[in-house]
């Protein structure tokens, strides 16, 4: 046995052969209580500093630099700057052999996808008027930057499906897309700001605000993008001509049903579904059997290369097949003199940056935490947004639109044993070669194709077992999942997002608003009190009601907190009077989850009391919290209930309170 | 010794005679835990049900028609309606004295408060162009309806000073104020929404949502108030002819200074010091000795008739001091004609309701919550804002405008002596008489000293006793407080009632995005495990670090305490390190306080938990509520960690881990 059971032990026999138990416990208690009844006295500043840093600095970024000389503290500054610096001095071959090949395997991913999301013919978007190549520029420069400046070692960088259907939404509300050099310049200007909206947040510690878009909100909004972004590739994979603009569901099935009159291309459809088909079937074989991870990654650009081949033999372009046509060769060209610093589209397109620079971080964030829990790393929420900020920033200056963390690239990456950062370098080298030497080799790429790259990229995106489990959990963050989902799916993918970040905050508010409480009961020998309705066995002190209160009591929740302890203590009296039982003599409030109070807080504990005394109760208080003992003492609340009156545990409270109650 | 005692040393007893404590207390924690290891199920809508009905109904209000007869339950419904029908059957001689007395004494106080709050002369409240009759109406009407709904006993309706700056200031921002007929129709409509608002909230049971207006906030936008106000009395009280439109304390302390050069009126100044002082002379005597308190009460009165009476005798209105002039006499004129029901105006009135509306609540709700518990009497807040609501509509529809609960004459309705509404009753019959008979007495009523008795009546606000315990309480809420007071006095009264919350917001926010851990010790001689640093003499258990989370865990806050907690673990482990003990084994998480959690909360503790197995180290949870159980079952992360890892206490935790770790 050890050495502490021992003491315990001892104890224990002291209680029997000793001092009574209840004086033990009061003699015993009531030291701890007294001695933090003298509340070490807070400056404000100190509060608030305090306060301030938690907020703010709460993983302590200054602490490496602690005691260091300057040339050191100087190199330490540049590391946590460009973490390369650091990774990149113990990095030898066979870690770039793993990024090697996972590199080329995302560049393989990565070419046809990035074409696709900007391509004139997937209406969604409207970065339409965007031609192909934009997608390849936004491929190139971003993974390069970011691997000087990230810190996750998996995350794959590039334009997504998600955020580029968020700003070519966007951007179309504001201008018409046929007007292609304005509509360009829009896009860079909106990038920039997302771009300068995301390293803000992170140079100022805002990362948190990114947390208020629930786990709940993003399943349901990503898996509405997916539908919705599906739908719209109907156009390329039917070869459709006239296309709506919405994205409705509603209003994309009528135009597909509605083009249906005019016939649709058989060929294109044929096309497009056997290598749908082809895709999938890959994917599914490289989910079922790990070590052929390789070929869903593959397959996208084996599909490219076949069709693009096929259509160029056949010339099935001259029977209505939509090919891709012109692609730009040579690297990205410069854009910074195509930004708007001036004038009406400045504010438009700051607007515009501000929402998707936000969703980009929501996924790249999402995305580094994943898989930095899976290799047991940690990402730096704050220094993340400062590297994919100013990745988009010079972006928008090199001809790209806002890039962020693709979720199946970044799996791929991880799959196919990346180690480091490099691995978007090396995807960055396979993009700018593509750009020089083989963009003319896509000329006859069918659209179709590419449809079938998208449809089989996002349907991934729909996750059914994760909503599963949030309807097991929790349903509140269920209907917050649902709403955010329909949102997308029958109005728009702004309204989506609303929908989302709405229910959220409502259900914080809730929660602020109407906190729980609890009656406690003794558990049956034992000195523990628990819920009552949880423990069914625990049995109630006669003449005492126990309350435990579980949140903090402020402004927005202590009328309510008053209201229902009275209203418990209404029908319990009620109850008591119906089976002739002893009258009440004591309200025990447990406050362990009470973590903090304010004035309004003290305010209705005062009322309380003082309702109490009129009917003859004794308010007692068991384990106030350092915070909330401080504050009982400054508002002298302590004084007015009496300092004998606050205990250590409910238990030494009962103790204390019982043999003055009625007991059978 | 009573019996619970001796059951409890019992169980003690056994615990050292028979079976080892660990095997004890593991054998006796276990069972209730698996117990309740198989959740009832509960179905989405008796969840959500249950949720709104603690949301909206939380008082239960249908309860006391259960189980009654149909005739009994009209009875009730008519009695719920009009509180008068119940306390009115009851009602005596004896408590008419009371009422008789407490409704004449608020009366003399109200009436030259009342012409006085929308008086041409008093620059602030753009109410100016509301004839002064205007304010006498608002005292008629709304008592006598709220008498009849309302359920507080010691609250005195009429006009105040708050809403009337508030009112004014915001309909001369919509309207010049010399376009004197549409600013009245748009006064009245302004006060038909203010009415609608608050029976709206009231009858959607939306109340809780002036809960959001912190108590710090409103003393802070109290005081800032009466400041405001009484600056503005500068011109009545110095005689000043030419005066800013402005509100701040800049604007008017220029437009004071620049017209010391046109010379101050110095007959003016002389009557309205002088009567300044004897009014707050009679306050302070009435605040000393309980006995005198009817002379606060009546010295306004008192100074009205001498004033007037001497300006009368002398012609002092021929020596520059400006008087009253024309009051209209006869009661209230019908104005449902001129609300209005469609156009611009519509908008704007209801925009202006809405927010006068809330004021108006709060400021009511606050006064009969306050005097109710000092008699200790439920008031209904939703009840009560269907009351308020009902009696602003009417109002709106007889010349008034908005009226609420005056917390100066409510104090003296109480200390006179009231017992029901009935005070306000007779408040009602002796302003109805003195619109009939004696307003053209008022003509000679000189202006300067209205001025004085607004500046005694506002000086009340100033409550710096609750300003001094905000700042020992809670720093957060003084600069809450400072931060409302700051903005009414320095910019305007919508700067700073939006300043008051949006800093009540911010500590929402920064409440559910940034909870309080800490680390648990062992109090010596106890099973109590508590905050070592509430506690310095509890001692933390080698091997093992215990953490207490004090908050629900949800998705605004799961990534932070994830963090949080890994980082108690890294500075303990250092620590550790330093001093050569043995490292940590177990990590134990204190769930009592964590009253939720949902799906982010559950992702962060499986991350937390893939973190710490990388470590070496186990997850071990105490405590968790009921429906985080059921949550950690029904995602399966109970079955993760291992059932035998949740405990039903910390030193069951402990007494299982310890034999384990290697202890000294």
């Amino acid at each position: 046995m050890s050495g502490r059971v021992v003491e315990e032990l001892g104890a224990r026999v002291m209680d029997i052969t000793g001092v009574a138990p209840s004086s033990h416990h009061h003699s015993e208690s009531l030291p701890y209580v007294q001695k933090v009844g003298k509340p070490r006295r807070q400056k404000l500043w100190t509060e608030i500093a305090a306060t301030l840093k938690e907020t703010f600095f709460h993983d302590d970024p200054l602490r490496p630099f602690k005691d260091q000389t300057k040339s050191r503290k100087v190199v330490l500054g540049l590391q946590s700057l460009f973490p390369i610096l650091e990774w990149g001095r113990e990095y030898n071959l066979s870690k770039f052999k793993g990024d090697l090949i996972a590199g080329l395997t995302i560049a393989s991913l990565c070419i046809p996808q990035c074409i696709n999301f900007v391509k004139q013919d997937i209406g969604y978007a409207k970065l339409a008027n965007l031609a192909p190549q934009y997608g390849l520029y936004s491929s190139f420069v971003p993974p390069l930057v970011y691997a000087f400046m990230g810190s996750s070692r998996d995350i794959a960088i590039g334009p997504v499906a998600v955020v580029s259907l968020l700003l070519g939404t966007l951007l179309q509300n504001e201008i018409d897309p046929s007007n292609k050099e304005e509509y360009l310049r829009l896009a860079f200007t909106a990038t920039f700001f997302a771009g300068i909206t995301q390293a803000t947040l992170g140079f100022f510690r805002l990362g948190f605000l990114i947390d208020f878009l629930s786990h709940a909100a993003i399943v349901g909004f990503m898996a509405g993008a997916a539908i919705t972004i599906s739908l719209q590739q109907l156009k390329g994979l039917l070869g459709i001509k006239k296309f709506t603009k919405k994205t409705d569901v509603v209003s994309v099935m009528r135009s597909v049903f509605t083009a249906a009159h005019h016939g649709w291309n058989w060929q294109t459809i044929l096309i497009g579904v056997s290598f749908l088909a082809f895709i999938l079937i890959a994917k599914y074989i490289g989910k079922r059997k790990r070590k052929y991870f390789w070929l869903p990654a593959i397959a996208p650009l084996i599909s490219v290369i076949i069709s693009t081949f096929f259509v160029y033999i056949t010339h099935a372009e001259k029977h209505g097949v939509q090919i891709v046509n012109h692609i730009k060769k040579g690297v990205n060209p410069s854009s910074v003199n195509q930004i708007y610093f001036t004038g009406n589209y400045l504010v438009k397109g700051f607007r515009i940056g501000v929402v998707a620079g936000m969703i980009a971080l929501t996924e790249a964030i999402a995305i580094g935490r994943t898989f930095a829990a899976m290799k047991d790393y940690q990402v730096d929420g704050n220094k993340e947004m400062v590297a994919l900020g100013t990745m988009n920033v010079i972006g928008s200056m090199t001809s790209c639109y806002v890039a962020t963390g693709s979720f199946s690239r970044s799996a791929v990456n991880f799959m196919a044993g990346c180690n480091t950062a490099v691995s978007n370098i090396v995807m960055s080298c396979v993009v700018c070669l593509t750009l020089e030497v083989i963009t003319p080799l896509f000329k006859y790429t069918p659209n179709a194709i590419l449809a079938s790259i998208i449809i089989s990229a996002v349907v991934g995106l729909i996750d059914i077992e994760a909503v599963i489990l949030i309807w097991k959990i929790d349903k509140f963050d269920f209907v917050a999942c649902m709403g955010a989902f329909f949102g997308v799916v029958f109005v728009s993918v702004e309204i989506g997002l609303l929908i989302a970040v709405t229910i959220s905050f409502a259900k914080i508010l809730l929660q602020v608003t109407r906190p729980r409480t609890a009656l406690l009961g003794k558990l049956p020998r034992t000195t523990v009190y628990r819920n009552i309705q949880q423990y069914p066995e625990a049995m109630q002190v006669p003449g005492i009601l126990i309350v435990r209160v579980d949140s903090a009591i402020y402004f927005s929740n202590s009328n309510y907190i008053k209201e229902r302890i009275l209203r418990w203590l209404v029908d319990e009296e009620e109850q008591l009077t119906k089976n002739s039982q002893p009258k009440i003599q004591y309200l025990i409030a447990e406050m362990s989850p009470v973590t903090d109070i304010d004035t309004s807080g003290i305010h209705a504990l005062e009322e309380l009391h003082r309702s109490l005394q009129n009917r003859d109760i004794q308010l007692v208080l068991a384990n106030p919290g350092q915070v909330v003992i401080d504050k009982l003492h400054a508002s002298s609340f302590a004084d007015l209930i009496g300092e004998d009156k606050i205990f250590l545990t409910v238990a030494d409270a009962v103790l204390t309170c019982a043999p003055k109650t009625n007991e059978p």
